[in-house]
């Protein structure tokens, strides 16, 4: 690959870094406590499953982001970081889709289920989830944008080959 | 392609069809009411905006399903069934795991956010999502293993050429 091409991969993938450590940092820190009719009324990502799937799988690709920005891309077989960068996306996907629908439910509530929305009662707490999802969000475009690319140069190498 | 290998891939193809109508169908049909204190509770996948987007999901998968099996693979491009493929398989993922999420809080509630769970009142509907859900599982691994398929075929092809 030439060098030209890899500076703005490198950039890519350390951007996605970004989004996926912002990610795990603003959802760890997502917590607010709250006095509803003399009761205290406490917001946290621990709360629920699906928030915890959240954490874990930004610290997994934060993990691995590190891990592959700072390997030389000699010392790696590209069919193994597409692969990987596959398994990535569809974590990423997975996680920010359940806490999206989860997140819709505290934000409108589901009066069919009698779930009432939360955000009104802890919208500090509303706010550092939504923050985490829009941070999710751009860690996914990255990586599929990744994913499109090494697609991109494979037909490249086919074509050249051919 | 030889035809021995393109035979498995028609079947996974025609598989990866049947369990997306399959979980378009049972969602669709979801659908229970019941009494509560003298009040009829009614469960239906409507009442959730995920629901809605899973069967949207699942009915835009069975009609690609059914096109990419139906036209000839010698008139489409195997780059664009791959990049559509890659599409397909992502949608699946993200609302697979979002309908998953809203099942959680249906199965057990969430105590610290006053959701109680609805699943003891209404089971036959949580039977119906639960039976979506698998059947969507399934078309979402026959398709990440097309993808797979997709991606060997393609270092095969480089392997050749080289």
């Amino acid at each position: 690959m030439s060098k030209a091409k890899s500076i703005p991969l490198f950039l890519l993938r350390l951007l996605a870094l970004g989004a996926t450590v912002c990610a795990t940092i603003v959802m760890v820190t997502s917590h607010e406590s709250t006095k509803v009719l003399n009761m205290t009324f406490e917001a946290k990502y621990s709360d629920s499953p699906t928030f915890k799937y959240f954490l874990v799988v930004n610290a997994v690709a934060s993990g691995y982001s590190l891990i592959i920005l700072f390997l030389s891309s000699k010392n790696l077989t590209w069919q193994l970081v597409l692969v990987s960068d596959l398994v990535i996306t569809s974590l990423l996907i997975s996680s920010l889709s359940a806490a999206l629908g989860v997140s819709q439910v505290a934000k409108k509530g589901n009066l069919h289920a009698g779930w009432l929305p939360i955000c009104g009662q802890v919208p500090k707490f509303c706010d550092h989830v939504a923050g985490a999802l829009v941070s999710e969000l751009i860690a996914a475009i990255f990586y599929f944008l990744l994913l499109l690319n090494s697609l991109h140069n494979t037909l490249d190498l086919l074509t050249l080959q051919a």
